[in-house]
């Protein structure tokens, strides 16, 4: 049995649902398909989630709601129409729009959930009409009647581990179960969505609760690049990596995935495979527990800009124990995660993301620093980016940083920080922002380039 | 006006003090001289140090103190009789030590302090009774008297401002200062000994007190050297060096001052001369706050041993704001203080000095950061090393990292840590220990070696 997951690109419009039913009907393992609210069907569209969270926020505001109501009707009407579905999924669609709107409930959290959630839910209802009328036994299935148990925080749904039992007899029912992505319910009854890539964490709950031989996420590319594609032009494809380096590269903005959604498939060691609902022939990327060794010790390059620094120097700092602890938690007070802390004799380095940072916060920390650990200097430096190089072959590799760092040497690329040493698969070098492209290509060029 | 300091084997016999007055007697501007306790004559010998503390322990214990007391004794008049000089003065020192012997004092640690000190400071009139004896004009002068004041902590004396003015006065004295090191006065009037390097704080106190325009440090080797010489043979000789290279090479086992004693000096921008007391001719090493550049961007490698890696994984551990905090802080309530915290997405390490651990303190930390961290591995490795690279030239030249990882790859040595980024003057590599005499040598080779 196999899980297919269908993103907002591969559910945008009709042409894009054909596509997907075409990939069902190929292959009589896929059994369980999770989909998610239409996406974009160009550029400057708007997804269904935007049009559906203007609604609520009308709703919110007091204010009218008919053309933000039917703005989202429009879409699926035109979806439905398109399909040639019979009325009635549209009737069903619009009374549960209308009946959602009139939930009353506590906190513009949790409303906000109910209507986004609604756009999945609906588009679930659509697909698996379209796929009964082409002669699929297909069945739309509810999540709550499922069994997918989470968390009760609103927007940041964790799934409960007595979720798997329940949702275990999906692989029961006859035929193709249609089941949304993005949300589940609480035990106290509240649809509660997952957080970010909400519809990747769904099919790999799925997969894992029904021990799927293989989770495709069908997505709008033909797989992952070996690098950024918009960086480099025509990266290589990566046929075959693992969990742990496409975790260590999600992380670094690859955003094929978002690095917590795979968990569930990678806790049960279900592969997974990314392919391209344009291009279902071409086999993808397959992601494993584990792979054989490869010539290349590096699978991938990614690289992410926005890091701040700040910097802290004091005689003496390495022989004050509990320095870097206590800097440590007036970061922690001020609500900001670090990235890496390289740390020397008499200074120490605390790598952020500046998004967590105004001129109000810098100040306030810049203060408590001054005065509660009697720095002989701190300052913040911005516009910085890291740039990672991820492969299971780094480990065994002598020889990795001195290639990529002397790839970088000879581009001319000061490179302010590295760090390795606390994984065995990932490499990680703070440069300036501004040479974030020009060390991704040179690096590529090392680790991919022709003369590989 | 200059300060010179001798350490403890340039004063360990009259041969070694004959050597010291030569050398004063050859610059006129050398008026304060700053004297250890006598050291070893030879790799067996006993250090005069050591054998107070015998004295010392003996009486604590309330054990018979004559053959320690004699031992003690017989020293001094063997280099009191090999001067020539007059009985008077073993009479003093004689006298001073029964004192000290009998003083009735709150705890173990002062009365240590109080007979440990009395090697440098009956050296120090020993040496000035020599010096006058020659016809140089040279008085004792005892650090109460002079406003030597530091903190009340035993074997742990911090200088205290107020006792820059005093000192100052120190300049004003007509011919030769013979201060002893090692030790101040509180406020209380407590002898009070300085940690590590002892005689090398006192020289940078009374050389910044007096705004001197040098202070040498006499030792027994010609200068600093740019690897260890029992590492690298005849490595080359270090002219000059800035203070923060000297502290950064301090701190991984460089050895020629402990990294804090030079403070004083670096603080109020007075030169450092690193000079053999066993052939004064050679110009020996400067320190300086700054000096030219130089083609090469390293002045030195330094290496230690005995480092352990505690490692720590959790999935989502970047997310838990407040992780890395209470892990430190685990580490913090068992006293034990880390140098490096490489940290990733899903793992951090901590590394620290081993000689921190005991099994029981292993097992204690991994408990605490089991339950209380409820992480995915926690385990702990030993024997690693540290290999740095220092120089002032570093941070603007792309390519040290390369040139230094590819020469450490060539070797086949595998590179556990890197950490660069903290401080701009010195570059770290965590390696395994076993791995340590050879990465220096091909570290050595690439940046000092022939082809250079």
């Amino acid at each position: 049995m196999k899980v297919a997951k269908f993103g907002g690109s591969s559910v945008a419009n009709a042409e894009q649902i054909k596509k997907v039913a075409a990939i069902i009907k190929a292959d009589n393992k896929r059994k369980i398909v999770v989909v998610s609210a239409p996406g974009k069907r160009y550029a400057d569209d708007a997804k269904m989630t935007d049009l559906l969270i203007a609604l609520a926020e009308a709703k919110v505001a007091d204010q009218p709601v008919e053309a933000a109501f039917n703005a989202v009707m429009n879409r699926y009407e035109s979806i439905a129409n398109d399909l040639e579905l019979n009325r009635d999924v549209i009737a069903e669609i619009e009374a549960d729009l209308k009946n959602r709107l009139e939930q009353t409930v506590t906190g513009k959290g949790r409303f906000l959930d109910i209507m986004k959630a609604s756009g999945e839910d609906n588009n679930a209802k659509l697909i698996a009409a379209y796929l009964s009328k082409i002669g699929l036994k297909a069945t739309y299935i509810n999540p709550k009647d499922a069994g997918l148990l989470v968390s009760d925080e609103p927007g940041n749904a964790q799934v409960l581990p007595e979720a798997y039992e329940a949702l275990a007899k999906l692989a029961e029912i006859d035929g193709i179960v249609v089941f949304p992505g993005f949300f589940g319910f609480s035990k106290l009854g509240n649809l509660v969505t997952f957080p970010r890539g909400g519809s990747d964490i769904t099919g790999a709950i799925l997969a894992a609760a029904v021990q799927a031989e293989l989770y495709e996420n069908f997505t709008d590319v033909d797989s992952v690049y070996a690098a950024n594609p918009f960086i480099v032009e025509d990266p290589v494809e990566i046929k075959r990596m693992t969990y742990r380096e496409m975790r260590e590269l999600s992380y670094a903005g690859f955003s094929v995935f978002h690095d917590e959604a795979l968990i569930p498939a990678f806790r049960n060691d279900i592969p997974v495979c990314v392919k391209n609902t344009n291009n279902p022939k071409c086999s993808g990327t397959l992601i494993l527990a584990e792979r054989e060794r490869s010539l290349n010790p590096i699978i991938g390059i990614a690289s992410d800009e926005g890091f701040a620094t700040i910097y802290v120097r004091k005689y003496l700092m390495n022989r004050e124990v509990g320095f870097g602890r206590h800097l440590l938690q007036i970061l922690e007070d001020a609500g900001i995660s670090y990235e890496h802390i390289p740390s020397g004799i008499d200074d120490t380095s605390v790598i952020i993301r500046q998004t967590q940072l105004s001129d109000q916060l810098e100040n306030a920390i810049i203060e408590r620093i001054k005065e509660e650990l009697n720095v002989d200097d701190v300052h913040i430096e911005h516009d910085f980016a890291m740039v990672m190089l991820v492969g299971e072959g780094m480990h065994n590799t002598v020889g990795v940083t001195a290639r990529a760092s002397s790839a970088l040497a000879k581009a001319g690329v000061n490179i302010e920080m590295i760090n390795q040493g606390s994984s065995e698969v990932s490499l990680v070098f703070g440069i300036h922002s501004k040479d974030t492209k020009q060390a991704v290509r040179v690096l590529y060029e090392e680790f991919f380039g022709q003369k590989q």
